[in-house]
């Protein structure tokens, strides 16, 4: 295969810069490791039927109000008065099951925004990546990995699983991408981190954040992989199924 | 130290960004390592007296015709009808001595013109580091990193030089510092490359780009660290030597 008819793999840090990469050719996958991507796969995992992702605190208040299940994080906490946080552990169960629930957290749901409008948009995680690479590499597409970051900030561990969806690609199927300068990068930062990505965040900022929060379980949790096979995917402004 | 009294050094990739990392404390130090900023301190090193950096070739035009020395890139070819391009080579020897010289190009000056309110704005490249270095730990400030990247976009040599930048303060004075995630993740990536950054920048879009255009000459010198002692300095719109 020719330099020019490889698809391109890149990655963008922060949904600020979003329209710099945006392109109408590329399948988006929505990154938030810490723990909106995480906690998404889980609760369609868990049987959610659909989740409609929302920019506001007050958008996602008004539809709760007409009746839905509605989460709600802001700076890491649940905002009070909704029905889950941002926790991956908030959507276990059989409270989740066929419901359709409206959530808004600082980063993850801002990145959706962000990129709605691109030929086609998944959510990604630790969680679900072997069922994500494996669909990325059948689609023969061009793939954007857009990282959440943290209010607009590159973060560690958004970038780490870019690096590891990164380095998963490759080793299916070299001959057919090229990687971006971003995926270069990150890729040499997997391949450092991969023997121990929990301690290869220690530093992190958003960990040492919920770390504080006492939320150590949340960060095992989401750094474990292949934990189920659901891909969500974003369809008339709702993420489903795939 | 306690960790709130620690200063923090954050890089951030694109000047496009800048408005999410900007503040009024940190000292911003402008990289586009292939060739702005190497170029820069080149031409100080060669006894230029001044350099007016702006972001638009028209406004070059319209100050070459004031009778200024001007250099102009675009994509990185020198634009018709100017004294110089971005090449370093361009801005070596007695010509450019006493001179005040108008410079636009691709990434670079749009990073300075971004950040032109900051703080203090320094030029960083290889060829100053050490004496950069040196500079940035004496002041005693909160340090930001700006990658001036390709059109906007994470370039990787960039990166590289914000990492070695990281990697020297911290060896300096690992103390008085806190890294933000950007720099967490390019000091692993100075400590990867180190050993040999021209091959560790192979694939990476820009030297590709360079080395089409015949310009490993360029890309040699611009890897070489510590030729000059120069720390050019934005005062008044114009970059002077410190």
């Amino acid at each position: 295969m020719s330099e020019n008819q490889k698809l391109k793999i890149d990655a963008c840090f922060s949904p600020f810069l979003y329209p710099v990469y945006r392109d109408h050719e590329s399948i988006v996958v929505i990154i938030d490791i810490l723990r909106a991507t995480s906690a998404i796969c889980t609760a369609f995992h868990h049987g959610a039927e659909k989740i409609i992702p929302v920019a506001k605190v007050e958008e996602a208040l008004a539809l709760k109000q007409q009746g839905f299940l509605a989460g709600a994080e802001r700076d890491a906490v649940k905002v009070e008065g909704f029905d889950f946080g941002n926790s991956p552990y908030d959507y276990m169960g059989d409270h989740v099951k066929g419901q359709t629930i409206v959530l808004t957290t600082t980063n993850g749901t801002q990145a959706i925004e962000a990129a709605k409008h691109a030929y086609k948009v998944v959510v990604g995680a630790f969680t679900n990546i072997t069922a994500l690479c494996d669909f990325l590499v059948k689609e023969q597409r061009p793939i954007l990995l857009l990282c959440s970051g943290w209010k607009n900030r590159f973060n560690l561990e958004d970038s780490l699983f870019a690096g590891a969806v990164t380095q998963a690609i490759y080793e299916r199927a070299s001959e057919s991408y090229k990687l971006g300068d971003a995926c270069l990068a990150l890729r040499y930062l997997y391949q450092m981190a991969e023997q121990d990505p929990n301690k290869f965040l220690n530093h992190s900022s958003h960990k040492e954040r919920l770390a504080r929060l006492n939320l150590k379980k949340d960060i095992r949790y989401c750094l474990t992989p292949d934990q189920t096979d659901v891909i969500p995917v974003l369809r008339d402004g709702a993420l489903v199924r795939m």
